[in-house]
């Protein structure tokens, strides 16, 4: 793991937003979640004393915001650019709730830049920004009124961003799993054993060992706990001798 | 499984809020994600033009609007209510994650009425208020600048709500687990077969069933795991007999 901050490399972009309220909106909304590279493509009205206002002290996100003519341009050097938006049509481009896409965003932010892209108010995103971008982002929503404000819609993809980061920071270490050999050895071993014993007949297997290693399989074994059972089936074994 | 809908056992309460246009921006925030019972304690001002067109289409929620003159009587017939706030005071309520509350909210609102309660904008909710819920919620944020906006955060809570529902409705069927002395049973018996043949000594355990024991209870045992291993166990001590 390195130290750079992933969301240091994610820039939200908003694409021909028409309320300078909202500009604000999705500053305060960044700031808050960690994120501060705020990029914007021909905004209506920008700068202004609203975005301002609603920004309260996210007011160093807006006063650093880039101002691009095209997304072509906010995107570039960008390694991985996520759409969001809820209308989906036939496109190219595959869609995945928000959560995943964070998920997929922050992974990717570890080393490059990525963005992620929202729609005007109004229209939201065309085909064609949409087909820049690598990744569709929804969010699941009310069907009869999936119509998130700007603001809001910044908001949870920011906050999901932030959870990526913390499920990768706090979440438990990885464990050292155990190789599938091992594993399958395990299997081989308790399988011969059962047979010996009656308990287990090939010709009547009643799933017994589907069953078995579905058990194993949900936990997962490590390779410490697999020479843990080994070990015991072979006291069990060795006692019968 | 009951038919009825969860998120309309949920309420919203907002404390004193200082601003129509917060009060707007919730209730299309909770529009958006299916929730539709908002409940205002004291409002500055309410109704308001400016409410109205915040809420841009959610204009129903804010006309089903409920006002209170106290918390006390919004939370009136709730079996839970959760107190959105990120200041930990030392207080005796548990706080845990917005998506955690989320989990437990939905829980509850299967069968029973519940709460989410959000304080005024600028001071939050005192801890007289904070102590009439059974919960905290906080939503992880940027330590340096934490300040959601009140529309924001009721977005997030609606969003994390509308999420809990939909994993419990897509989530995998609830397995039946073992009851508890059943495992017990298990590892007693796992305990007792190992003494005899003496890979465990008693006098020098080396967290054997500790370890034996964090394996099984990852995987989470079912009552036909249990009778399974139990049979395994059987069958290998009487082959020795």
């Amino acid at each position: 793991m390195s130290d750079i901050d992933p969301l240091a490399n994610v820039r939200i972009v908003l694409t021909e937003p028409s309320h300078p309220g909202n500009i604000g909106a999705a500053a305060r909304a960044m700031k808050t979640m960690g994120l501060s590279s705020l990029h914007l493509v021909a905004p209506q009205r920008f700068p202004d004393p609203e975005a301002e206002w609603r920004a309260a002290r996210a007011a160093d996100v807006l006063a650093d915001a880039r101002v691009h003519d095209s997304l072509e341009d906010a995107l570039r050097g960008t390694a991985l650019a996520v759409a969001c938006s809820r209308r989906m049509r036939e496109m190219a481009v595959p869609a995945v709730s928000a959560r995943e896409a964070a998920a997929r965003l922050i992974a990717a932010a570890r080393t490059q830049p990525v963005a992620v892209v929202f729609g005007n108010e109004t229209y939201g995103l065309t085909t064609e920004e949409v087909n820049k971008c690598g990744l569709i982002a929804t969010i699941p929503a009310n069907p009869d009124y999936p119509s998130l404000n700007l603001g809001a819609a910044v908001q949870v993809l920011a906050y999901e961003l932030h959870m990526a980061v913390r499920a990768d920071a706090e979440g438990p270490a990885p464990r050292a799993l155990a190789p599938h050999e091992d594993v399958e050895s395990f299997y081989a071993h308790l399988e011969s054993l059962l047979m010996e014993s009656g308990f287990f007949d090939p010709q009547h297997p009643k799933k017994l060992m589907p069953r078995v290693r579905r058990l194993f399989a949900r936990a997962g074994l490590e390779r410490e706990e697999v020479n843990i059972l080994r070990g015991i089936l072979k006291a069990l074994s060795r006692s019968r001798e």
